[in-house]
């Protein structure tokens, strides 16, 4: 029996988000339905509200950061059951089929089928997130979210944690690497805490010195402002790897002269706009590589709740009622937010 | 005591190259002299001696992919003897105490001394390149040239050689990977070569099919014309590594998107303007790179030359006389010549 589900919606790319109504799937044999308890508030969410990115599909209920309780299982699910605490990121399906199938970067393939703005498999239906109060989800989805992990500072986890934590662990910061983190907001600020917790020295690049003494509280060995130029000449050929935060469309070139030989920028945000031009001679001349990185597959964010769970790594969070979802926007595009909003979905009830 | 060395020289930017006699310094303990047959003629050569890339000094005299034979070596020399076929490279020292020494990539190093158009390690005697009768190397920066191989063709893998096996190597090209080469000329048709002997499937991507034929001759499985829109849509996703050696400012973008999951697109030339902007969505959908890479270590060159000798692989090239090395720096800055010039050093004597 479908279930009628209550959520926040942008009915169009200029819309405030207002409440809607609309139907979840009967769980088939493979599902997992969740009651939500809680969805982080990411920035992606508000790109595609606003059909910033382009192909947005209305009426859009946003949200890729859930946490919340399994609430029935169908079937054939063997590793949940009623009451347990778990999450869903960005996808909640994905291609087994092509030929470039890799089970374990189903973020990359071309048939991810993603939480909200997207169709299920039967290219009909349109997924719908997290600003809810239910979801179902196949379990292989699904994911485990530790018991000593509170769900609303885990919810963050799902889309900003493993964001981070995916090219710390490819690239392999540890012990003896040194890694910046440029950009101290809700990604950011997760990348300090897991770089931190993987050993190695980690270094803050933001704009100002004003969240210093949270950086060094969260982990961070070190803290520049990158409006400073001396920052630059100081930590030229410093750094094995530097993760990119920043949404906005800085000069890549400054960043890259600041990586050791053999060192390489990772891009996790995609830039509101043209970046200036790659210059040949910061790579040619040190080996170094520019990347991109984009969350993680189901198996590596598992193994990134596992990790944060071990080393007890949640978000810091600013809890909101869903009501005021749509001025949490505005404050999130002016990064006015330490460092990430989480809505309590009881308040979808009031 | 000094020799009296003869070669060709750039006396400022706009100069033609002209007939030029200057000092050899005595063989030290540590070097060894060297009289050199043959020298491969660059499009750095050019892009020097026209100050193109700034900071150039005169007279010049370009040169740095050497081949000769030992004509004698210093009291401490133990890896040559007189007789020997030997070449140098790009570099002829470098820095031996900085803290971010690394033996095995001096390429990369700070305090490292070019062949030509820089300085010894005395900070005031200039460094003097190929285009010349004789040179004296110290025993660490001359490398053997394996005696299967000639001369005259071997001389070009000093560089144009070294500068596609670096990255092919790192990059770890082999059976079951697919490596595009991305320009057919004296750089591309080395990669073709080394990249086929390497065991991987090759394919080169040149702007037409005129070279089609020597491609797929030199070990080219398939061979695209980028000139061609469909060449795009083609072949979107399929490289694990493309070697870009086109110095034209292309953009970009259009072959990071050929490349799959994890591929890395890698810069083994400096574009002779800026390139278009890079869009974060090329790296970010698919984790990939773009880096760069310069020459390589002496300790890989050597590796090099003993792979090229063991596969028979030298380079495809033009001879000249040294009297028509300015004829020749048009025809390769217009990309005519197949593929490599060497000027053989026994028209100095003309």
């Amino acid at each position: 029996m479908t279930t009628i589900a209550k959520g926040y919606a942008a009915l169009g790319p200029t819309s405030a988000l207002q409440p809607f109504t609309f139907e979840r799937r009967a769980p088939r044999e493979d599902d997992v339905a969740i009651s939500i308890k809680y969805c982080g508030v990411c920035h992606s969410d508000i790109h595609q509200a606003r059909d910033e990115w382009g192909g947005a599909a209305f009426p859009m209920v946003p949200g890729h950061e859930i946490a919340g309780v399994v609430t029935a299982v169908g079937a054939n699910v063997s590793k949940f059951k009623v009451g347990d605490h778990v999450g869903v990121g960005c996808f909640v399906d994905s291609c087994t089929t092509c030929k470039t199938r890799n089970v374990d970067l189903e973020q990359y393939m071309p048939g991810l089928i993603q939480t909200y703005n997207g169709l299920e498999a039967d290219g009909k239906t349109a997924t719908q997130g997290g600003y809810s109060d239910s979801i179902v989800v196949k379990e292989g989805y699904v994911l485990s979210i530790p018991d000593n992990l509170p769900l609303d500072a885990a919810a963050p986890l799902l889309c900003a944690g493993i964001t981070l934590y995916s090219p710390l662990n490819h690239w392999k910061a540890g012990p003896g690497k040194q890694v910046a983190i440029l950009g101290m907001g809700g990604l950011g600020h997760m990348g300090v805490k897991i770089a931190h917790a993987m050993g190695a020295e980690v270094t803050v690049l933001s704009q100002t010195l004003s969240k210093r003494e949270d950086g060094l509280r969260l982990g961070a060995d070190h803290y520049y402002a990158t409006n400073d130029a001396e920052t630059f000449s100081k930590l030229a050929g410093t750094f094995d790897l530097i993760i990119c935060t920043v949404g906005a469309s800085i000069d890549w070139n400054q960043y890259i002269n600041l990586l050791k030989v053999d060192g390489s920028m990772v891009i996790v945000g995609i830039p509101d706009g043209a970046v200036p031009p790659i210059s040949a001679f910061g790579l040619v001349g040190a080996r170094r590589s520019l990347s991109g990185s984009m969350i993680g597959s189901i198996k590596e964010t598992q193994e990134m709740l596992d990790f944060c769970g071990k080393h007890n790594i949640v978000s810091d969070i600013e809890i909101i009622r869903i009501q005021d979802i749509n001025e949490a926007f505005e404050r999130v595009v002016k990064s006015d937010v330490r460092y990430r909003f989480v809505i309590d979905m009881a308040s979808l009830a009031e």
